[in-house]
This record gives structure tokens, sequence and C-alpha cells, in this order.
């Protein structure tokens, strides 16, 4: 680093200033707040979009500072950029990357479809910053200018894919695979523990042959794990940046080899195996790596729905439901019903699933309108996968911590219905055939016997036999994988 | 109002303290900020639902207090509840519905799916604002206690989805509906005003016969109306509530007729047609009249596309695409291609209804999930309709004030485009058949000539009828109805 | 009738020939199947989309069958259709809604997104039928031509919305609505028988205050009835048709008055209130009032999902479930469990919901298409509206005929469950407050006692008082409406 | 084989009787039309489940064929089996493979959730036709029964998803994958030939800078190869067969080893690498791997739209739109506008996605649907998945052969439209500047001038400068990885 970037790299960040200063765009001058970074063009889209609440994802701003980077040290290594310039710029995005410039990225996700208004405000951004950091007079675009400097060899087109996609992995990587992986573990720690827990099984809802309580939840925790699998390869495919494509994929106005230095660059940056898309028009054109990874987000969903549902029917009751499980009592659950308890964490997870898998259609429908060398429905998906990231993340930890680890089992409950079910009579199928076993199970229901009874009053089988073959505890099979 | 409540009613919003009060529920007691009103199990909430950053909208919070005022008042009436507590509460309520006591409802969308939590929130934050009120100690649940006094003769169970209806009510008539009547009125203005400039018409995107760039307009105010109309429908069914239903429907607790005063005491509060729903389970167990007014709101969205796109459309080129519509040149279009332009507030617009159409296949999958006495997925899809309605209003206004508003022909083009069209060839049918018109149509397209030389050339009809027949002005008719 | 039509009347539908027919369009000759009507428009269509086996539904053609009659009439009464053509158009169009010509429509689904091709089939069949009769010549288009007479004064773009309407308003009216009609006077028949009896309820799957069973059927049919309520609003909108709007919506080569006296002599022969759509350009653009019925059946899907998914539920068991109710026993539940009974018409019903929920998604998008003068996505709509009527139909009836008039009530398992519950605790709010309820439910719960004893060991009531409150009969109060 | 079965293998297929015949059940007995192969529980499901006409599919019944056998096989060589039923049970198996026993498979798609009505269907035709090679009685279940002979090992439970899995993996490798294939050959088979013709790229649907035709239609080469690349992972998640689990997942009634044997003898079969699901609780009680393909179905929907939308908007016109693609004419376009040719290909096309997106959410639905030991909304996801598979191919299919294989350029329109663009000043820029190129496009397209004209009359440049960067073949690049 140059002394002087040295030197002025410890400009804290921030604008002492208050009221406004005018910038300028190439349609003409516009007044921006004093304190802050942002230019003309984060201006006009302010003011032009001022739809919902909905802000750009902090996380994607944050993304772009490692390709505004990469890109600098590039263009410098070609010698497109003055080494002062490249040191302000770089300085300006490790600050963007650390969080520190979070505040100035008002701009909302329902804008220019190509995310060209985010990006000419990282642009503004980090140029104002670095002037700030040079010495220079902010809003002058001197001696560092957004589209000139900061953008240069790039285009929105290129630069905002490549940032959805580094965005996607780092909330992934941060947010939802431990999380994920925390509550598979905690699921099997659990399976584990009751694994020899003899209990009925239940199919369409109906008194079934029995299966361990272990075995019951081992699904669950096989469901995360696929889900968890199917992810990675989602996240594989996000390893391919635009980066280098320019305005359409061709590349216009970088210098050769630009795409595979930066691919690199950003690699050693973000430790990832980040590469260059071998199709830049693909990779411009469309989002479909996005909507692979909103389709396994889906995957997710419909896991943690199976599991959310499953608990809390589990935990029905407590006196007139299944009543097998007992979860923890983190609240009051009535404001009119004293002592009520309700499965509220379960309740939260399914809506979080369910609001990614709204997502995901919404992703799903913007996704297909990639028209000609654009697809113009960008922030929306952005928006929605790294949302959806992070509640099926926070759904995950909260639901393992304020509800998996703290259940437990009312095994008076669980022995109790197992005892009572006439679908153990499965078990004598070989011994007696399926006709005569379902014409004794009959016979117990409408007497309201039991099976054992029954069974010997058939005259089909002794006493012996009977109890020789009709034991859970040998019917539930000792591993995972059936017989 | 009494003496001590007048006066007491003076003292500001907002608690003067630093550090932590106590709090207590059922379960015991929590510390809360003392600078905030809510209690116990809000803050248990807080602490077991960590999980993203949606709030709960504050509109549904403001809402709850039209229902809270007036269920107080009812109790009055009753006699279950002394005028002083009625007093404080009723102007807690007040404070609530103005806005004054916004900062003190943190809680998330993703909570018991009751909305139960939110419900206690609403209680705890009435109750101390009251206490406050009334000189009592904060946290001390005297003389005002969050469930006997505030929840009195209710139940989470029907206030909630009571409380999204007044949300949704009070969203729908402050913003969407204005909304959409200002745009439908500005695409009925530019349609009058261009009643009879003729263009090309197109379908399948072909060029097809004439029609006038009025009519073309037409068709999308009259998508817009019949949008209107629509929510219209789905408007009426929420000014049934389920309010004096209690924990399943039964009204249990509830002072008999309370259903039908509370209800009326609403109606007089929010100047609407409010009224009890005949079946209170129904309204309890169910969501349906949330998810036909999404539905309402699917169909807006529905509606726009179908505008905003042909607008882009349309307006695409300058000189490479479509070109008949010029947009208001907004800001830079590119950040690496100088001087273009995009139809950007069309793209705004566009991702906003495809997020609309998302919400609303999680709201059908919530409003689904109705299990037993209770739809357990309410705070969802109350979160969705309201976060639809904001971004389709403001995605209106948006549209009509930076696109649609500014909008203008290129007429040149038009006339050009129109004359060149082959499809005028529609107008001999009448005159000479299907088949003979088609062989003049393939001619001129294969010949690179005009309809008129090749129609001169077929022999099948004389110049002089040619030129009275084919008149795009004529062909366009003269209204909205067709022939 | 002239002569020459009456007689020639009494030739039967078909074409007793083998081999092939050679027919011709505008494009040139294509050989048909000699025993069929059909002519070269279709022949092309079939060799050009052959995908799949989805036929465009035969209640589509067959509706197309009362447009064609009535835009015949309309044309002769207009001098532009000879009488004796028009009669044997009639004739033939009476076949067709007959259901006699059903062979005759091959078409699928998956062909140009206008319906052209099958517009084309209904006039090439229409013309063939009608040069039959009329004693002409098979595929010379004489005297009576596809384009010229049978599609005279229409196009496919005003006549293919126009029958979708009139099929969908056709397989509403005598298959969906009688159904759901039936199915909801099925459950008021129950919920009336069982008025009084008390069971417990049940909020966020755990138990609750009690209400009655027939109060728990009532919400079913009340969301049955609403729906049907909402299908009834959409049902409105399809009765405005786009018919004489022609091309592009301009009614060109339609005669003045077309439109409004086609509607009208629609409505004669359909007994329905059909009107001319008042903005043509509209009818033709969008498919939005078949999106909002598809919105409709959307919502009766969703209503149908609570009602079968709550019947499985309280039928579970049948000794280790919920065992409220009992299903009919249609068949053998299991393959490999003898005597096992399933709700299977419960899953049969969730399907079909479910599948018309993905239909829906599929209509939204595909509404969402309108492009300029022509939403061309128009046959996937009809189809799905069309079989998502079909499937909901038979759905309430089977579930109707084969689970809900066969129900029966496990009284005993009803009033086990409602003594042993907790939340009856609740009636003692008013007496003694929300704590000390909530104290006495939790002693109970944690000791294994029942209510009546922790309530007069808390000191808090008598043993008489308690007996004199807590009474489950009085709980669930008389009626629908709450409190 | 043995000799009686060998001599009994040359009864053809086929019951040559009329009339009823009587079976039975545990349930007692029903008749069933003579000449059919089934038994008494398809004839129940025949008569429960009357709901429209969407049969079980074929493919899925066929499939059942290969592992009734293979469970028939490994049931002889543990001895359970007689080895005479065995080979009957095999001839019928390999019959029912080939095609020959279709029409005995009535069922509705619309039946029990497990799948157990057609599991038994196919027990019922598989054991009556091996009763008839062994010259028994129809309906007397000797000597084979259904349940107790061709069931044996297994339940519903593990079979259907099995039978799910290998239906899927036909499918996809008979149909879908080998159409994807030829179309993405197609479609770079034009990519390469036209990979020098330079065109006006587009972007947000406006001129943007240039690119190649060739690279244009890489971009969808691409995503169709992304598309196989997505669906090859999720063909690899069916290869896990759950047979084995029987009712539950434990494998009761099943011998040690059958899970592995049975997917090894099923591998043998299919020549496919089948083998046991590692947990089979999971295998049963979710649908996650078939609705992981149902997803990458859906990508697949999502890449088909960008493209058949791409490709009729560039065909639009012919004179009125881009015009720049000349598309076959496979078919007159339109019943009344003679000589119209639209892109019908593109429209089949796109509905079919949009079906395909509409079963995904119906899928990701039902397969959040399962419960406990089952998901039981199997059939609804299999006939979707299937359905999908089918049109898609044939999707793939017909738009290759009737639209990409015979589409051509229009040079001369494509070569106009780039001259006139202005963003070719994009080049300029990092000559003189982002701004200085932004006053020159503004001012062409103000005056109507040319970029030339206006960028020397701005004194930025001189005109051999111009000339030698402005130059559209330079500006794409030389390959598809951008810079």
């Amino acid at each position: 680093m140059s002394d002087k970037a040295q030197e002025n790299s410890e400009i804290p960040v921030g604008i002492d200033q208050t009221g406004e200063r005018v910038e300028f765009d190439s349609m003409g001058e516009v007044r921006v707040p004093a304190d802050r970074y942002w230019g003309a063009q984060t201006a006009r889209s302010l003011e032009h979009f001022a739809i919902g609440e909905d802000r750009m994802p902090i996380e994607l701003c944050r993304a772009y500072g490692y390709l505004k980077k990469a890109a600098a040290i590039v263009n410098e290594r070609a010698g497109l950029l003055p080494r002062e310039k490249c040191e302000a710029i770089v300085a300006a995005c490790d600050e963007l990357v650390a969080g520190e410039l979070d505040d100035h990225f008002p701009l909302r996700v329902w804008q220019t479809g190509s995310g060209t208004q985010t990006n000419m405000n990282v642009n503004e951004v980090i140029a104002n910053r670095a002037i700030q950091l040079l010495g220079g007079e902010l809003g002058s675009q001197k001696p560092v200018a957004p589209n000139d400097d900061v953008n240069k060899s790039q285009s929105s087109n290129d630069t905002f894919p490549t940032a959805m996609h580094l965005a996607a992995l780092g909330a992934l990587d941060s947010m939802l695979l431990p999380e994920m992986e925390l509550l598979a573990e905690a699921i099997e720690a659990k399976a584990q523990g009751w694994m020899d827990v003899a209990k009925i099984g239940r199919t369409h809802l109906q008194d079934a042959v029995p299966l361990s309580v272990g075995q019951e939840w081992s699904a669950w925790a096989e469901a995360l794990r696929a889900s968890i699998a199917d992810l990675g390869v989602a996240r594989e495919g996000l390893m391919e940046i635009a980066l280098g494509g320019t305005a359409v994929g061709t590349g216009l106005n970088a210098p050769e080899g630009f795409s595979e230095d930066v691919a690199k660059e950003i690699a050693r940056l973000t430790r990832l195996p980040i590469r260059t898309a071998s199709n830049k028009f693909y990779a411009q054109a469309t989002l479909d790596p996005t909507v692979r990874l909103s389709a396994g987000l889906r995957g997710v969903a419909v896991a943690l729905i199976k599991i959310a549902n499953d608990v809390r029917w589990l935990a029905s009751g407590p006196r007139c439901g299944i009543g097998e499980l007992k979860l923890p009592q983190n609240e009051p659950g009535s404001s009119i019903m004293p002592g009520k308890v309700n499965p509220t964490q379960s309740e939260a997870l399914l809506m979080v699933a369910m609001q990614v898998i709204g997502h995901d259609t919404a992703n799903a429908m913007a996704g297909s309108w990639g028209n000609l060398q654009l697809n113009a429905m960008r922030p929306v998906i952005a928006a929605n996968v790294l949302h959806s990231i992070r509640i099926l993340a926070d759904g995950c930890a909260s639901f393992r911590v304020n509800a998996i680890e703290g259940t437990e089992l009312d095994r008076d409950r669980i022995g109790h219905l197992l005892e009572q079910s006439l679908m153990l009579v499965t078990a004598l199928v070989p011994e007696i055939g399926y006709m005569a076993a379902a014409h004794i199970a009959e016979a117990a229901a409408k007497n309201g016997t039991t099976l054992r009874e029954e069974a010997i009053a058939s005259g089909k089988l002794s006493e012996e036999d009977y109890d020789r073959i009709v034991q859970p505890a040998t019917m539930i099979g000792d591993d995972l994988s059936g017989a």
C-alpha cells in the first residue's frame, strides 16, 4: 500500500456533515444526504422506487465487496487502474465486507430487475469512500469515479448474479448448513437413545405394526441428511460466476483473461472454489443456479414440515391425543385456557417452511422470465433465497434448542398404546395366512377383546405359539435397513 | 371518564426508566427492559422465537386496539369490568390505534400459530400502560391484569383472526384500493386521449389486424377494474369477525350477547359494517376469508403482470424492438452502456406481482392446515396479506407516477408499423374469401411487396375496392365492445 | 327448417368409408382418415402436436356447439349466411352439443395457445357434417366452408374464451355445485344429529375446552357453504363472453350488433344469463375470469383439505389414536396388515384437492401471460379448470357416499376423553382468575390427578361450586354463534 | 422352469369368458368381469373411488412387474415360495412388464394414499394369471394367493415407492433424457452454424451491445445441459428403493437379507444400479426422492420457458416485431386472419412447462404430508411426475422437429437492426469515459442521427478512431466465456 493510502486509510468510516451534498450522473445533478456515501443514482432510485420497506439484503451488498475488490486488483494488474485508486477501492471494499458501510445501502428490492441500482449504489459508496480516503471531495467522482473506476471491466449484468452467488454461499455456509447439521445431530442423539423403545407404528394415521422410537426419529434425521446433500449439489452450482461477461456475456470492455483472473482472486478472498462460468450468456440470461438453490431450500422445507408435524401430533394431548412425546413447556399456551401448553416450536417451523415454499413459487416464476440476454427479475430471487436461508436456519436452531433437545418420552403411554394395538396380528401372517389373521383382528375389534384371546379362540395356534410370535421387541428388528 | 382517569390520561406515553423490570405470568417471573410496556409472555416469546427479523405487522397490533377497546366497553356494560379499569384500557387502546405504542411490539411472525403471543403482547402493553395511567406499579398486574382484565371475555383464538380482518380492511381501504383506482384512472385517461390512434394489433406476438392505442390501453384499465371488483368481494368477507367465540367457538367465559355487542362496537369505532360471524367454529378453525383475500390479491398481481409486461414490450427498443411507447427516463439504465434507458418501473412491478403470487401459494398451503378447532398457521398469512397489500399499493403508485403518467407515443413509429402490416388483408375476407386473401398475404410476404400490390395483381378486386376496404381507421371500430 | 335440410337431417352421424380422404386448407392438401369429419387443419395439428395424451376437454368442444349455432343464426338473420347453410350448421351443432360427434375431436391440449386448432377442428367437423347433411362431398368445403361459413363473423380469439366460459358453466352447474351442495347437506345432517354430544375441543392439537360434535361438524359445512358462495361469484364472471370481438377485439368482419345478438342467442340456448363483454379487448387479451374461477376452485380445495384431514385424524386409531369417529369399512386397508381399515376416502380427496391447487398455480402463471391482444395460454387453463371441476365433484360425491354418510361416533371414547381433560379448568377462570386456575391444571397434570381433586385441594372453591361450574354440557353453549 | 409351468406358459394372455366371476378377499365376496384378471380388492376400489378418469399410470403398474418378479425369485430362494408358484408368478410378471396385461389395471389415481389398491390390483392380476398358467381356477386364490404368495415379504408401503422409482427411472431414461439431449444438440448445431453472425443484444428488452446469434443460442443449449445434469442428480436418488421395509420399515415378515437380495435382483433385471435404501423408515415415511425429481423437472420447465419465449419474441413480426428468426410455417395460424403464421410450438411448450410447474406445486405439497410411518399422498405424485416426464419429452421433441430444426435467420433484418443501435457506443467507454459516451448516445437518440455522426461531432475522437473501435464483429468476442 502506498504511503498516502496508508495514511488515509486511517480516516474512520463516516461523514461528519449535515444537510445535503450535490452528486451527479450522466442525467445531471441530484442532492443527497451529506452524511451518506451514496451518489446520484442511488438517490434517483430512492425517489422512483419507494415501494414497501424491503431493503436489498445487506448480505448481497457486502458480497459485492469481494467482487469489487477482486476486480480492482485484476484491473490494476492489467494496467487499467492506477495503484493508488486500486488501494483506496480495496480499502473501501474491506470495510464493506466487514459490515462497516451497512448504513449506506438504502435501496429497495423492488427496483430495476438487473440490480443495476444496487450495483451503482455499491459503486457510488465505494467511490466516495475511496475519494475520502484519498483526500478528495465527495461527489466529485475524482479521483475515483463510480462507473469508470469502481465498475471498470464490469456491468451490473455480470456483477449482480455473481454477488447473488457469493451472498448465498456465505449464508449457506455460515447459517443454514451448520444449523441443519446441528438439528440432524440432535435428532440422531435422541434416536440413538431410544433405539430400543418399542412403540406402535402408524400408517394412514391408523395403528400399524410396531417400530422403535429411535427408528421413527431416524427417519427425520435421514430426511435432513438427504436435504443437506441436496443443498450441497445446489451449492456447487453457485461456484460458477458470471463476472467477466460484462453487458451481454461477450466481455466487452473487460481485458483479455479478466474472467479467469477475477474468479481466481475471488476464490482467494473467499476461500471458496469459485470459478468462472464456461458460458457467460447462460450465466447472465438465466438465474437457473439460484432457482436450483431455491428448489433445494424447498426440499429442506418439505422435510421440516414432515418432522415438525410428526412431533406435534406425537405430542398431542396431553390426555386426549397421542401423547407419546412430552415437549418442553416454554411459555403459557393460551390466553384463556390456564395450564395449556402448545407445540409452538413446531408451528413456527411449519410457517417458516410454508413461507419458503411460497418464496420458491415466486422464484420459479421469476426464474422463468429470462428474456433474451438478461433475466431482469433478479432482486426478488436474491431477496427470497437469502430470506429463506435465514428463517430456515433460525427456525432449525429454535426448534432444536426449544423443542427437540428437551423432548422426553411418556414411556407409560407408549407402552400402554403398544399393548392395545390389534396390528400385532401381522406377525401371525407367515404362520396362519393373511385371511385367518384378518379374521382374528376383526373379531378383537368387534368384541373389544385382545388379539391373544381371539387368536387362541380361533384355534389357529396355541398360547405358546402366540406368545413366541407376537413379541413387539422382536418385531421391530435391530437396525434401520429393514429385512 | 372518571376524574382520576382523566387526570392520569395526561401521563405521556413512555417509561422513563433504565435497566430491567420483573414481570410474571403463570409460569413465573421474567425480566424485561424497564422502558418497555411488555410483560412476561412477550419476553418468553422473544427468547424462544428468535427467528429472522420479520416482525408481526404493526398494522395488526394497532388493529388489536379497536377490538380490545370494544371488548372493554362491552365488558364494562355487562358489569364485568369496573369503569375505572375500562377507561384506562380504552385510553391505552386509543394510543395503540394511533401508533403511539408501536415500539412495544417486538415479536416475530414466526411464533405460535394462534398468534397467542402477540395477543398477550397486546394484553401486556395495554395492561401496563393502563396501570401507568392509573398510577399503579408496572408489572404488578394491578389494578389491570393482562389476562383477567384486558383479555376478558376473549381468547387469542377469536381475537387474532378478528385483528387480521380489521388490519386487512384498513390496509385495503387506506392503501391498495385507492392506488388501484388512481392507476386505473391514469390508464383510462391515456386510453381516452389515444382512442383514435390506429396501430397494428398483435396476437401470438405476430402482426394482426389494427386496433387503436386507446383500445389497447382500455384492456389494462378493465383488468384493474375487474380486480378491484373482485377485491371488493373478498373485502366483504372480512366484515364477519370471530370475536365472541373465545377458545373454541362456544363463547365460553364471555357474557351472553357479547358477540353481537362487541361487533357493533367495533363497527362504530371503525365505521365499517363489521358483523359477528354466524358460525364461530368456522371462523376460528379456518382462515378461509383471508385465503380468499389472498386469492383476490393474486388476481391483482395477474392483472398487473399483463399490464407491466405489455408496457415494457411496447416500449422495447428504442431502435431494435417494437418502440411504440416512450417511457419516462428516470435514471441511467446501465452501469456499462451509456445512454441506456430501461423499463425499470415495469420490472419492479413484475417482481412485486410475483412475490404476491408466491405469498399466495404460502397462504393457500397455510390456509389448508386448519386442524380441528384452530388453524394454527395464522401469523404467516397475516404477514403475507398485509405485505402483499403494501407492496401492491406502492407498486401501483410508483408505476403510475414514474411510468404511466409520463408515457408518450412514438406516432411515427406506430404509423410506420401499421402501414407495413400484411394482416390488413383480413378486411378483404368478406369480399373475396379466406383462401384468396391468404394467398395475397403470402405473396406479399414472399415477394417483399405491399398488400395493395399483390391484391390488385391477384385480379380479385380493383384498386378502388382495395382502397375503400383496407382502411385501418375504419377497421378499428368506434368503441370497446366489438361488433 | 327447409325441406331439404329436414330430409337430410335424417342422415345418421357417421361416415361409412375406410381409408383416407383429401382435405385442403390455405396451405394445401392433407390426407385424413375417411371415417372422420375433421379436415386439413386438424390433421396438421395432429401431426405437429403429438404431445402426451391429454385431449382438449370434450366439454369445451361441445360448448362450441352452442356458440357456432348462435353465430349461424345471427349471421343468417343478418343476411350473411343462406338459410340452407344455416340450417345444416345448426343441425350439426345440435349433434355436437348432444355428444354425438365426440369421436371427431382428437386434438391435444398442447397446441396453439389461442385454441385456433380446436376452433378449426370444430369448424371442419361442423362443415363436413353440414356438407353431408346437404348431400355435398366431404372435403370439398362446398356448400359449407369451415372458415367462410362456420367461422363467419368469428375468430378463434373470441370464440375460444367464449367456449371456455360456457364449458366451465356447464361443468359447474351439472357437476360441482350440486355435489358440493349434497356434501354440505350430508355434513349438516350429521351435525344436526350430534349437536348435543359434548366432546373435548382441540386447539394446536392439544386438549382444549369442550364443544359439541355437531358444532365441530358445522364448521365443515360452513366452509363448504362459503366456498359455494365464492364459486358463485366466479361463476357470475363467466357470464360475460368475448364473442363479437373477432381477431383483436374490434369486431372486424362481424356485422354491426353481432355481439349483442349472439350473446342473446346463446343465453336463449343455454338458459343462462349470458351477456356480451363490455370490453372485448380485455376479454380476449386476458383470461382473468377463468383465473378467478380457478381461485374459487382452489378455495374449495382448501376447505376440503381441512375437512378431509380433520375426519381422518378424528378417526385415527382405532386404539392408539383419537378414535372419536368410526368410518365405514369399505375395503381391506393393507396388503400386509390383516384387519386394517384406513381413511382412504379422506386420502383420495386430499390428493384431489392438492392437484387442484397445483392446477391453480399453473393457471395463475398462464393467466399472467396475456401478451398484447391475446393470452395465448388458453388450452392449459381450459383443461385445468375443467379437470379440477370434475375431480372435485367426483371427489365430493365419493367422500360423501363412502365416508361421511356412513360415519358413526364412538360415544364411549368421546365421553371418556372429555372426562379426562384438564382444560375444563377454563370454566373456573371467571370465578378464581387465570393464575389460580392455571396452577390447578398444572398440579393435576403433574400429579396425574383429576381437576376436581386439585381444585378442591387448592382451597379456592368448594365441591359444590366446582360441580356447578364445571359442566361440559353447559360449557358448549347452545348454538353456533358463540357468546 | 418346471415342465408344467413350461407347458402352461403357452396359455395365451386373456380370459375367454363373459359375464362375471366371483372373487373374494378378507371382507367377503365380490363379483368382477369374467374376462379380467383382477380380483375383489380391485373391484372394491373401482366402486368406491369413481373419481375422474385419471388412471394410475400404466408405467407404474408395469414397473411393479420387475419388483414382484424379483421378490418371487428371492422368496423362492429363501424357501418361502415353492418353485412352481414362483415360476408362474415370474411368467406373469414378464407379461406385465411387456405390457401384455395393460388392460387389467383400471384403478384411478384418486384412491388410497398408500397405493395399496394398485398393489393389490397387481397382486390379483398376477395371481390369477399365474393360476391360469398353472391350470387353476380363477378367483380361487389357489394355488397362488394375491397376499400370501404374490405379496409375500412385501407391503404396499415398501413396494409402491419402489415402483414409483422404477417407473420414473424408466420414463426418464427412455423418454425425457434422450429428447432433452436431442434438443440440446439441435440447438447447439444451430448455434455453431451462426457463431459469427453478429446481432444486437437486448437487456431489459432494450437495445444493448452486440453478440452473435450463436452465442445467444448457446445460452439455451447450456440451460438444457445444466437441467440434464440436475435431473441426473435426482435420478441417482431414485436408485435407492424401499423394498424390504414391509409395513413400517422394520421388514417384519420378510426374511433376513431380503432387502439386499431383492435390490440386487431388480438391478439385474433392470440393468440399473438399484440398491436398497439404508434407512427404510425414511424411505417409506417420505417421498423426498420423488419430490426432488419433481424439482428437477421443474428446473427443466424453467429452462424451456426461457427458450421457447425467446424464440417466439425473436420471431415476432413478421413486419412489426423483432423478426430476426423465421420459424417453419406448419399450419395456418388464424381462423380469421389469412396468411398468419404463429409461434405455436413455443406456445405448446410454454403450456407444457407451466403444467409441470403446477404439478410440482402439488407434489411439494403432497410431499410435505408424510405423517408418521407413511406418506399417504403417493399416487398423485406418481401420476404427476410421470405425466410431467411424458409431456416434457414429447414437448421437447415437437419443439425440436417442428420449430428449432427448421428455424432460419433473417440476416437482412439482423444486420439492419444492428447498424441502427445506439448501444455500440459502449465500445467507446474505455476511450472517452462513461459520461462522454452517454452524451453521444443521448444526442443521437434525440436527434435521430447515427452514433458515428454524434461521436465525431462531440470532438472526443476522430473518424478513424471511431471506425477502429466501433466494430460489431470485434465487439462480440470469439468464444462463450466472456473476457
